[in-house]
């Protein structure tokens, strides 16, 4: 996965998830360090409904795969602690 | 919430989430740090069918509201960095 592409990709993201990929809103996950897989299976079952939620779903529907691995391998590189 | 229950509670969550709420598994998500709220929405979407997940199902289906805010607590109050 290309986590350069990723972090490109992710500005939209850090809205809600942060710059960091800490979340600055107590009911949006932290995803900084996160297991990269996990995140690939959260953004693909978003994408294809299987996990419902109002505000992911129009976020991940317009994701490829292989934005989805790129996403995944970013938030997955950052510090957990958010350093 | 009641961290030190939470901790006792979480004795099962060790197994796949890990001791010190790193994942050992990839396909199944840290806690450690995680947001509290987050975590407790989680939870009872696992207990009340609105998430699917059969491993998480078993596992939340016994747990009342009081514990899922006990085991939030405990799991966001755990170092992200796992130390």
């Amino acid at each position: 996965a290309d986590v350069a592409a990723g972090k490109a990709k992710s500005a939209v993201c850090a809205a809600c998830h942060g710059n960091n990929g800490i979340s600055m809103i107590p009911m949006y996950p932290n995803l900084a360090g996160q297991k990269e897989q996990y995140l690939v299976l959260q953004m693909k079952a978003f994408r294809d409904g299987e996990r419902k939620n109002m505000v992911m779903a129009p976020m991940a529907a317009g994701l490829s795969d292989t934005d989805i691995d790129n996403l995944s391998a970013y938030f997955a590189s950052l510090d957990p602690a958010g350093k």
